[in-house]
């Protein structure tokens, strides 16, 4: 199975509190207005299967798993969601738009916990199989996005990490965005959400152009 | 990570009905009438996180998991068990005798389900590492298996497969036991227990000799 990118499919990527769910509102906004049918999901989940595996991922019922088992959990949910959620809604013509996909993988279990890229990069190829046309990296320095997270209940397993870890995560991310910058908008996330919900839609209407274009 | 064979892992394999557990219950007692310490556990599961994602994978409580989900729960639950519970005990000089360990993905998700053997190898190398000095495949006509396990309560997901899957998971089995004739013991499962305990515990008991004069 070789990648192939889906005009369609748009992710969100970036660390805990960088306002992924706020610029996913936005983003549904102007779907909406637009008249546009658009499927609304994320990572890891967005199957109930699917959301299971990432209760397993991040619950603390039982003893952590280790970085193998986080990394095959998120890819068997991920498997799934593709197949179940993400390529139904492609195949049929409409746009979906992920909280997550495969950068976090890199992100997370790559650069944030040490997992060999090339393994997670055979593990796309085998199991995930798709990539976005455009992926929102909403890029924000560490402590400002831990602070915009506190109040919000329990840290899960994976938010009550070290700082160290999320200035990886953050770091891979861009590595990723440096490396493919044709298909990743980096949005400074530090600005105002209205500033950062503006940038991100803008990017959207271009590559919803571009399509209807491509597609005429 | 290469694959090191320990010389005190033994595995039991087979399909459903085979008389695995059977089995286990006769090596336990050999190992406690030599008051040799070991340790008893299974797949998939071993751990309480593996054994939650033994549940993901065979109830049927949500969608059915998509071959390359459940061949990477497989391999998620079995890096969790190897480092939380099988290596463990191996280091600190253990015995450990596992029902069911990788040799079950090569037969269930790869000859049974069609999953590419060549992933599945590269998984193993991965995420496992390890390979056992011994495994008993107990190996038996599908429909006698399939008989002894009636009346047990209801079947769970992969129990309900058809037959022609049951059969290429015991052909799959067969052939890697021909590829490896050292590392396994075929053993006609067919035969009363009896008969099926002993020929496991001889083989069971050759082994111990071996390793002992081997640390001597
Ligand atoms: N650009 C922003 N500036 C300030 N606060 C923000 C911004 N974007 C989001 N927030 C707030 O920060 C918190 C986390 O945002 P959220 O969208 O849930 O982040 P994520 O989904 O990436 O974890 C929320 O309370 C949200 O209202
Ligand atoms: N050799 C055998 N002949 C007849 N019945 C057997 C034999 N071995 C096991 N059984 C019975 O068959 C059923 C399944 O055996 P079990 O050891 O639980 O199989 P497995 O663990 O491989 O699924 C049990 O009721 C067991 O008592
Ligand atoms: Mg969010
Ligand atoms: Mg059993």
């Amino acid at each position: 199975m070789s990648l192939r990118t889906w005009p369609r499919l748009v992710t969100l990527e970036g660390g805990e509190g960088a306002g992924k769910s706020t610029v996913l509102a936005a983003l549904r906004g102007a779907f909406e207005a637009a008249g546009i049918q658009a499927v609304y999901t994320r990572e890891p989940g967005g199957t109930p299967l699917a959301e299971q595996i990432r209760g397993l991922m991040l619950d603390t019922q039982h003893e952590p798993a280790t970085d193998e088992t986080e990394l095959l959990l998120a890819f068997a949910a991920r498997a799934q969601h593709v197949r179940a959620t993400v390529l139904p809604a492609l195949q049929r013509g409409a746009w979906v738009v992920s909280d997550r996909f495969t950068d976090a993988s890199y992100a997370y279990q790559g650069a944030g916990r040490g997992g060999d890229a090339a393994f997670i990069a055979e593990l796309e190829r085998r199991v995930v199989g798709i990539r976005p046309a455009l992926t929102l990296l909403l890029d924000v320095p560490v402590d400002v996005g831990l602070a915009r997270m506190r109040g919000r209940g329990a840290a899960d397993r994976i938010e009550s990490e070290r700082n160290e870890f999320f200035e990886r995560v953050r770091q891979g991310y861009r590595d990723r965005a440096a490396a493919e910058p044709a298909r990743f908008e980096v949005i400074d996330a530090a600005q105002p959400a209205e500033a950062v919900a503006a940038q991100a839609v803008a990017r959207l209407r271009a590559l919803i152009a571009a399509t209807a274009e491509g597609a005429a």
